[in-house]
């Protein structure tokens, strides 16, 4: 059975926050300890506001390209400066939206970037630099405060090309195979299955959103079940869900 | 908290079968009874093997547009001419792969069309005719066997256009909301929140496919602790998932 569970009560996070020991101090008393197969599956805003990766609006002095991207939509253009401050490759700019290619590889609107629910906007919140290593260290670091070690997945919420809605999905990982290969494996009755690849840590992602308040602060969910797929090493984390630009139909 | 569990041990379906009832009499016991809150999450092929949603290669004759096709990737041409049957436009036909806008409007590879499990490709599943319609009458026919009117969800794997590998999606829904609108809505600390629209039964379809073998037979997934997501309505179905070709910045 797979359960998924979200964490009650983690406080504002500030910059250099330790944010392992915040998640670790809120595991709900009817979960018992965290196990080696446990998954937590983190939102990366927490992570990101811990690691300082935000940006106060008063701080951008947009660029040519950010005023004109901003101007026919009424956008701010300081906001639309820090989106292509962390894009790579601008992919469409149409109606207003921005698809963006981060830094990380990773294909969505504007970037990641979000508005803080802090302080109504003024204050950005970033993607992390690096939200594999992110992901590692946290790993690390609450396997010293508690000796288990869980997976650790971080999260964002993305929208999908041809379908309305955005779902959760996986920006970075440790200790979770992020991709299960089915492909060429006999199926039940012995034959050859259809070709499945299954991205584990964004369905883990979209499973554990459905257990978080959006109006509430639960960044935090754990995930049980799921130990047949969690591991002692950190693995290749969520960049090998990135398909490459050679393989992309649709960039 | 949110729980998935897998169901055990339905047998191969033929055309005709009474699905709802093979559910039914496979509820795992420590479940208890069907409750009006839960989810039973299917994966399409059981439901389009009951409505005889399936065709025999050797009943095609392909065309010169299939032959065309299949030919440079020494695919079957009948294979291509039934994916080529379900689908209303093709929009990617490159290095074998065929992206299709399905006659649901989805966009997937091969329009859904699957090998059979069952005789080593000889037979191919469709995707069920109107799976909102599937969906309904699943629910009614749950509810005539139990009492009970749990939602349905049933699905198919998904790729995505910039992530590798494949997630699990709706394709159709009965008493689930299929998205969730928080655009708007104030948030935690009583500001705007950024845009959300969630869409509830796509994660719904991950979360479910988490809890499944894919080497044993378990198509149906019963999931709890949505009940705030279920309604007595059967409500707008996964049809309102799709995103319209006018707003589509990717076909």
């Amino acid at each position: 059975m797979l359960s998924a569970v979200a964490l009650d009560g983690l406080p504002e996070i500030p910059a250099g926050a330790d944010l392992a020991s915040l998640v670790a101090a809120q595991l709900p008393p009817a979960a018992g300890a965290l196990r080696d197969g446990d998954v937590l599956v983190i939102a990366h805003k927490a992570v990101s506001k811990a690691e300082g990766r935000t940006r106060r609006l008063s701080d951008v002095v947009p660029g040519p390209r950010a005023r004109e991207l901003a101007a026919p939509f009424g956008k701010d253009p300081r906001h639309v400066q820090v989106v292509l401050d962390e894009t790579r490759e601008l992919i469409r700019a149409e109606r207003g939206v921005l698809i963006c290619v981060t830094r990380h590889g990773f294909v969505c609107a504007n970037a990641g970037v979000d508005a803080s629910n802090v302080d109504a906007g003024e204050t950005l919140v970033l993607l992390p630099l690096d939200p594999d290593r992110s992901a590692r260290e946290l790993r690390a670091r609450v396997r010293e405060l508690t000796g288990a070690a869980p997976a650790i997945v971080i999260t964002d919420s993305f929208g999908r090309a041809w379908r309305h809605g955005q779902v959760d999905v996986a920006i970075g990982v440790a200790g979770l195979a992020p991709l299960e290969d089915w492909r060429g494996r006999p199926d039940s009755v012995g034959r050859e299955m259809r070709a499945t690849w299954i991205a584990i840590a964004d369905e883990v992602a979209s499973a554990a959103d459905l257990a978080r308040g959006k109006d509430t602060r639960q960044p935090v969910v754990l995930v049980r079940g799921l130990g047949h797929h969690v591991g002692a090493e950190d693995g290749p984390g969520a960049q090998t869900l990135v398909r490459p630009e050679a393989e992309d139909l649709f960039r």
